[in-house]
């Protein structure tokens, strides 16, 4: 028997478009000689789907596309995830579901047993959990299917859950593991998938052919990395990431061990590809091709800029510099350096006579108090403004440039430089930033040196410095991510060893500007906890704050 | 045996203040001659505390909370809701429990069953359902406590639950429902709850106790209505909204049907009172007293600002008029009229000044292209920054006055009139902020005549109307309310008699704007389905869009 995973692109909420992709791959899978072509988790509809799942009409669409699939299932079989309705009035209205289709027909349905309900994961909010658990014969292979997290319990040492969706297969001795995923990325997580993989097959003494959605939605990142598994655990080939791929493989091949095929996993690259696809996903789902940013000579604004030329070519970014009185030279010639090493098209816009007209007419109304934040704040929010102005002319889309530590402790102005469509940054800590700048740097300087070597500054006042604000970023971002990520709290960071008042602070820092992350735009994931969707705190709230 | 609800506002994570709240609210019971004081759902850590409850710092205060009430429940009983740790492994780590304590002492626990997981709900995503159902006995009565949501599957037919958790316990034999809840205020909450409440009652032939909180956290607002209800399923007494207060019910009374009080229940005043509490609230738990808004002389800021003004007091609010050369005459008289009418301190701030300054330094960069939204958007964006910059320099809190309508269909500019802390009215459809306004005058002008009378219009170019753009307001709101709080995809609503061409533009325009909503500030939920945390559609979807 021979096995095709179409690791593909979904767009969420674009029937057409998923289904022809999906008829396009079964033709390619037909063509490389499978019996069967898998599709990831939600394939229909796209993943996640959120609350358009609420809509009676957007479940018809997906029960259409499976309708239709299943009559261009023949000569081959095809399995592919879509939402189905609960038939019992009591428990949610749905079920994630693989739809088993071969011979023109619905073969056979099975449902989502796991459903992850923590993080960016709300699948209890329309799913009704699986209680049956059947396999699938076909070609006189018996098939256990099954959907992304219910292979994530195993041996029921997952806390989460209380039941084992494979030992319930079992019993019906089956000769393979079919999973249907959307998984999404983070740096850690291809090592993770490949480790639970490894030990299901072990357990179960079955190869697992293991599918995965590739591509960006908004700001969940899909890395495919589909996977065929021997029934000895070991890797017979790890697909690549970031790309659609249909892949045929041979059932006896897999379980002889023939090969190992795997990918790189190094951290910095990972995040780097990542926020390449996440840009040109963005883009490219939105109808957009052109995107603009302002550059200050500063390191976020610079991997921002060569982020977004990889993504989206570089003749598609425009960047804006816009210096005041109190920016320093270096800021403009490096922002200058950076714009001619990618060969983007570049504006200077000077923003004093804009900062002044706003300081004079608002003179009768600040009653002579002396200068303080709102002064800085009206430089941020100029040069936002100008960076909309640009980009509603025109009709690009405004980058981001705001990273993690800064997003984390407020460190930026709402609607200055919080503006934007798409948080390139905001799930990479400061620290990051300058190892992805040195990874970009490493053929070649494409990111100037003095900007990589130079002090951060926001260049709001005569001479600031970041560090006149915050703590050395390498202790900042060591406590942020034990407070973000591990969700420790103040004595457990406190006896790791880090100085109190620091501490203390900093997480004070972290619950007063939620109401900024509030109104941030979305940021691209890939860290196992990110801003947005997955983290969800109060904005009135007064624990540690 | 006499029964004290204490229906308070809590402050999520406040744990030393809801703490010497409920400690007063104990001694003010006893003084009143309770044997048994109750408060709210997750009364020690307020609700929703969201993902605090990930924190073990935070559950371990929650701890630390019911242990000091317990040592202070002596010659008085404590009914209180706080989360409690699950100690199986498998499941989620916490319960949502009702702590029953007395004699100094944890008498009972009992788990909640019935975990909304849906609109702005996440209980699954933090807490394992009961599955084990007892009462307590405390002074001769057998007490069955539940938690919110657990009256709320009456007889099974709530289709989204399984079990009952009052069957189960009316095997023990109880003689008295006692419901801790933190139900979310809708304009049509109060009247649902009493008829589930009722049906209780009647089902189980047993008097209930139910206290709620009031208040408001960021988003949702509490508004109390705690009731007493006799066995026979009349309401013997439902407290006051929007009030904290503690009131002591005699069982026998409350049983023997001898009296009934009853709330009004009106749609648009509950609208207005529900939003009063939540600028008070926003405020005051955040520290603040003072609010800015711009005063355009059309009536949604009109609107606002006399919710401001009854809320925060008139002196604590400041109105900013900031004609521009499209601006009417009759839009700075009706604006100066409202703030005289309030007794509000304002300031007028032309904005041509700096627009004219944007338009010149932008002039080479706009390579003569005709004038688009971009240059409309400066103008909000102007008057957005000059608010934030007052809001800065004094520290006020700036008050966005987009409405449901505006808000649905991307009708505001982004880091321009959707600037602010809190969005007042953004759960309101223009055709009830009318019925506000004219609410607001019956009892003499307070909102001009003439900003109620004039037809809408955002004035960012000349004799712009919004009807050029959009469908009369009483159309589209009918639409919108379908699409949005009842979920009806474009076939149903075109079904209903609405123009087909007018129907599927509205909903394209409500899926297409998602990436502004996802950047406004918090609206005040008003309506079953609000925008916000209850309402999750993807930014980049092609649904509809």
């Amino acid at each position: 028997m021979k096995i095709a995973l179409a690791q593909l692109n979904f767009f969420v909420g674009d029937f057409d478009g998923n289904l022809n992709k999906m008829l396009r791959a079964t033709e390619e899978a037909k063509q490389q000689g499978a019996d069967l072509v898998c599709f990831p988790e939600l394939a229909t509809c796209g993943y996640p789907p959120r609350d358009f799942l609420e809509f009676d009409d957007f479940i018809r669409r997906a029960e259409g596309s499976v309708n239709h699939l299943a009559k261009a299932a023949k000569g081959i079989a095809i399995a592919v995830g879509s939402p189905s309705r609960n038939p019992v009035i009591e428990g949610k209205d749905l079920f994630n579901s693989v739809y088993f289709l071969a011979e023109g027909q619905i073969k056979h349905v099975q449902h989502k047993a796991l459903l992850p309900t923590y993080d960016v994961f709300d699948e209890y909010r329309y799913f009704e959990p699986a209680t049956e658990f059947n396999i699938v014969e076909y070609k006189g292979k018996r098939i256990a299917l099954n959907i992304c997290e219910d292979l994530w319990n195993l041996g029921n040492e997952n806390p989460l859950y209380t039941i084992v969706p494979m030992d319930e297969m079992m019993v019906h001795k089956p000769d393979l593991i079919l999973n249907l995923s959307a998984s999404p990325f983070t740096y850690s997580h291809a090592g993770e998938r490949i480790h639970v993989l490894r030990e299901n097959a072990k357990r179960y003494g079955l190869p697992i052919f293991y599918v995965n959605q590739v591509g960006s939605q908004t700001e969940i990142i899909f890395d495919g990395g589909s996977i065929a598994f021997s029934p000895k655990g070991t890797v017979y080939e790890e697909m690549p990431y970031w790309k659609e791929m249909v892949k045929t493989f041979d059932f006896d091949d897999v379980c002889a061990d023939t090969q190992t095929v795997l990918q790189a996993k190094d951290k910095i690259p990972l995040i780097h590809d990542a926020l390449v696809l996440g840009i040109k996903d963005y883009f490219g789902k939105l109808g957009f091709k052109q995107a603009i940013l302002g550059l200050s000579g500063g390191i976020d604004s610079a991997v921002v800029a060569v982020l977004a030329a990889r993504a989206l070519g570089e003749d598609n970014v425009r960047g804006l510099l816009m210096p005041s009185q109190y920016s320093s030279d270096h800021s403009v010639n490096d922002a200058r350096q950076l714009a001619v090493n990618l060969g983007l098209q570049y504006d200077i816009v000077p923003i004093e006579p804009i900062y002044n007209t706003f300081l004079q007419t608002l003179k009768p109304h600040f009653w002579g108090s002396p200068p303080n934040v709102a002064e800085e704040n009206i430089q941020a929010r100029t040069r936002g403004l100008l960076l909309m102005a640009i980009s509603n002319k025109f009709g690009h889309i405004l980058l981001n440039t705001t990273n993690k530590s800064e997003m984390a402790v407020g460190y930026g102005t709402l609607y200055g430089d919080l503006c934007g469509g798409l948080s390139v940054l905001a799930d990479v800590y400061k620290t990051e930033v300058y190892e992805l700048a040195n990874y970009m740097n490493k053929d070649g300087e494409v990111i100037p040196e003095n900007t990589i070597t130079k002090p951060p500054s926001a260049e709001l006042r005569p001479d600031q410095k970041d560090s006149d604000s915050l703590p050395p970023y390498d202790i900042l971002d060591a406590i942020l991510l034990q407070y973000i990520e591990k969700q420790q709290g103040p004595h457990e960071i406190i006896k790791m060893g880090f100085d109190e008042k620091t501490v203390r602070r900093a997480l004070r820092l972290v619950n007063m500007n939620e109401f900024k992350r509030y109104q941030a735009a979305p940021v691209l994931r890939v860290s196992p906890k990110a801003f947005g969707m997955g983290r969800r705190i109060p904005i009135v709230g007064k624990y540690l704050s």
